[in-house]
């Protein structure tokens, strides 16, 4: 459906901008795993408005009830339900939106598909709905971590025409939370938070793109139709906000090699296991996680809410301009991460317990 | 589940290589839809094998069978069931296969993951499990085509570094249809087809990217949170053999460009109706379609299987190399099209469907 | 999902009987639809606890709060979420139920498959529970009503050894609330209240059946195969907490008949319509609804906590007695009315939803 | 979806009585199973027509082919389809339905659906359509014998108003299948046969109750609230053609003893594990199996289609008669007998899976 994710760990997110809250349900999540609430707002604060004055002003605290689930510390195994409540809603602050769609924004397509549309603050299509992913991919990551070791990192790798050097190997938390553009590159955010600032000045906004690697994945997550590990990661990336492209290992760059160059060779590694020496596939062939890092990087559209003078229409269908008031972000891109963090955990939580319930019989000593 | 999709609209393909045939199982085709099998043919004839020089020469007709269904030429409202017997399945070809991994395709996943593989013909994992998408997706173009006008075309827009000028307002299936390589620009495409031969000669292979665009899709198709529109479509075209990456209208380029030069202004065109000046949006705004042409580009890595020699390993965990043979596409990308025109019909199908389900009270007189 | 139910009418609950509420979100509800909160609430109160003397004492005003999907009195066509807080949790009258099974309940049960359970008033195992599913079903009974006039009404039809005498064509909603019971019979319902509270003071407890009738039903609701109308209906039912029976139409009593007494004549009815001039279908037929009253009914056991001392074991493996305290319904019946419209109002909901999906291309003048 | 069951063990059936054939696709089987294709005929042979002379005389072998799925004998993980071709089908013995309703059946229902129907053989509400689920079921019962030893086991428990007298704990699948009512009471049996043929002979038709048992269920499978096991089973069971109840345990026997009657004592057994000294509970206590046996009885109505005169309408909206000719059985309860275990099969292996991937962390020593 619409609002949920997932076949066997799965989240359904609720909440608006300006309503009583947003949170989500986190239906599928084993039993007997020690959870911490402090865990799941470690990650909110990386999300949430007002940590830096790179990103929107809002003062929002985003402090998580767990409402259900939990007893004496631990996951029963019945529904995580996880809300937070709006604090900060000045909706008079949007009355001028109420008649008028923002460009590239989803004011014109939710009243095209609902008929009308609660305008506060962006309803619905807020970023404010992604609390509900990074407290339930908090959760994810306290499993994956548990079961298999698994780590996902995500940072800044581009803001418009910035890029970066970042060696995706050795990459650390640390490097990533660094600097308030979550760009490791100490040289490249410096000139990322430069163009930010300008921007926000300009009333203008930028764009990027964040990578994402997930390590320690062990070799058979995925399926092998539908269902592939990097289909569902570019659909659950994708459905990010703002999100216009996803790329898995060498992507659209990948189309200009040769198979001879792009064919990943398998060697046996020092411990003894199948290996790969570059890793072109980012870690995915035909669906199915082969134990290299999974790799993907997603792109990001320049934040539609901009202060400038724009072209664009009233829902009664009259011609007219609008210059934008409220609180946004000029760039989305370091908020932007956790977000990409969450999609991946939440992707690699599923497909690891798909992958228990597969693994049932015992191996063959007979392969035909 | 892993080889079902969608959720009114829903197809289950089966099948592999070299077993009793490939096929699918369309669950949720509303009845009384007027369906002529030479429909399902024509799509299926346009994926096959064998069609020219450029791709694999296995020897496969193709046939459908409708199984189940239709009734006096029209659907029933039950399920569809459509199947392709394999012909030419010359396993032998594959026994040098049976203990060693291709690099970059699936056979080393497929053991990590269900502990043994079908070696034949590469399987599930085979290209030949894209006739029961093929197949589903011609109903759903008739469908589509019959309640909404809508049409989906996609071409090859680029082969390794060999790019194209097609104007995507005015390509047609008959441009795109008149050469071998589906590339419309004929200057492009005989470079592609040259260059397709020489990686063939030389035991390589070659990517590319395919475009796609959906006219006359009406707006407000799509979800918005997960089951967005764009991260639908992401999801359902990265799920096809060797996609790498999936762009929507602007994609990574867009996010070189500031929100002021990105925005696409709305004004009212000559029919009264919301229009955008420009389509750095690719029809989606919100997850949701805003009526403009949909626009989605996919990378398609260089076909794996190739007959160079490469280094790789036995599944007994010995190094080795493999030159492999068998018949296979030097270059996926003229048989990738109506692949990816099959996702983007299922989608879209889909989404009309569950449209309809959720536009079912008046308009409202008052709106808040 | 364990705890959603639904396809396009998806919902899914949350929340124990001493967290920190229990709650329902409304996802795929169509938008547009006035939502008045009392509506809900009045729902919630033919639920809720201590609204007799007949019922369990726990002191809980169970006020709903809408957090999401409602914006100017209208459904946004977003998930709704609902949120009752719990209030009078009296943990400590539980204590003496940590480390023992109650027999017939699900202690043991949850032990067995979670390792271990929240013990406190019977964690997610509670009735408490069924609060999202009554708030849930009171926005599906508005829905159902504006589009389609669809009246769904339950009543007690026998309590223990006590049986009814009630005209399933005419019983209103007012006879059935105007008394405790909600036994419409009159003299019934004043010999059911005799035997529960005769069971209360002997720390014992009663069964009984509930009849549910839905009315304005079109014909065409329900699927062909394994989602037929009235196998999501049994489901629905038999999933109530005590139940252990579900009938349709003649149900048991009707294998006695010969297929010449049991089947249904049609007849076109003096308004120009298909009619039966019986009903042992229960307005199902092949899975669909056939346009009379759908008629069900549900046994459900008696409570399994009672004060009697039982024969029972620890959580460690040793033979014990219990004699439970807490509180508790001596009889389910009362409550358990508006559990079951909410089943079957949250069934029809969503098969309406998805008949209109289906139905949606013209007639056929040219029938096969 | 209307033609698909399960969650992990996820089946799709499909076809018609007089198209191309039935059949199914299993996905989420588990890789490693060995797979005899006899394993699957031997069930669908006791379903298969013309078996006695009790059952309706269609000349079908029902032979099934599996065309994908099995590799060396082996289940790969991949999706299974099995197709069994439709042989005799002579439609022409139908053409008298065509424009007219049989009582009781789901002719008028599909018409009001769909708007036209396959009229050749009653269609997709041909009970031919349950040859899909026992194969399917053939494939459960081979996974569940080897995972956890668990056996299920059906028989025919009354005829009309016959009744018997059978043992669960110790009645055998030999003296189910010793004779051709599927009844292990050989004197009810005779009684039975008697009845079937009388019926036969009057143009008439019979119904009957069939119980079914689980034995060998470990606790733990179930969930706790809407996928309750006995949910499942009871919506499973519901979902077999002529189903009008279904009872789990003690069922509507049960709401008339008292909670002090109706509790199942816990004890601690010979073998050390928790045990109850009967089992009204029928082996499922709030949703999730305790480890007794499971045990649950299914109504099925007299056949619909009978050869006496009824009075019915056409679908154009006249009054008229119908005495239906065609081959059916005089009474569906011998053939209901593997359609009722096939159900249980289907539920059973999808929850022990689905239990599979819940408990995947170590116990607690720490037990809240």
């Amino acid at each position: 459906m619409a609002s949920s994710f997932g076949t066997l760990f799965r989240v359904t997110t609720f909440g608006e901008s300006h309503g009583g809250g947003v949170g989500v349900v986190v239906d599928g999540c084993p039993p007997r795993l020690a959870l911490d609430p402090a865990t799941i707002q470690a990650d909110l604060d990386r999300r949430r408005p007002g940590q830096s004055r790179l990103v929107t002003q809002r003062d929002e605290d985003d402090q998580a009830e767990i409402l259900s689930g939990v007893f004496g510390g631990y996951t029963t195994g019945t529904p995580l339900a996880i809300l937070v409540r709006n604090k900060d809603h000045n909706s008079g602050a949007y009355d001028h939106l109420r008649d008028v769609y923002r460009p590239s924004h989803a004011d014109f397509t939710y009243d095209a598909k609902y008929g009308f549309r609660d305008w506060a603050g962006g309803g619905r299509s807020s970023a404010r709905e992604t609390i509900g992913r990074v407290a339930a991919a908090a959760v994810a990551r306290r499993l994956l971590a548990e079961v298999a070791g698994i780590e996902v990192l995500a940072w800044v790798s581009s803001v418009a025409t910035i890029g970066t050097d970042v060696d995706l190997n050795t990459v650390t938390l640390e490097q990533v939370e660094a600097d308030p553009t979550r760009c490791p590159d100490p040289v490249a955010a410096q000139a990322i938070t430069t163009a930010i600032e300008t921007a926000r000045r300009d009333g203008d906004s930028l764009g990027g793109v964040v990578t994402v690697v997930a390590r320690q994945v062990p070799a058979g997550l995925g399926e092998p139709v539908f269902d592939k590990l990097d289909a569902e990661l570019a659909g659950a990336l994708m459905s990010l906000p703002a999100a216009k492209g996803v790329e898995i290992g060498s992507g659209f760059a990948g189309t200009r090699l040769s198979g001879r160059e792009h064919n990943d060779p398998f060697e046996i590694g020092s411990d003894g296991n199948v290996s790969t020496t570059q890793n072109n596939s980012g870690g995915i062939q035909g669906g199915i996680s082969n134990g290299q890092d999974i790799v993907a990087r997603v792109a990001f559209k320049p934040t539609g809410t901009i202060a400038s003078e724009q072209q664009t229409v009233t829902r009664d269908g009259e011609n007219t301009t609008l210059s934008a008031r409220g609180r946004h972000d000029p760039c989305v891109l370091p908020r932007a991460v956790p977000m990409v963090e969450a999609m991946v955990l939440l992707c690699l939580a599923d497909h690891w317990l798909r992958q228990t319930a597969i693994n049932v019989l015992p191996p063959l000593t007979d392969r035909p």
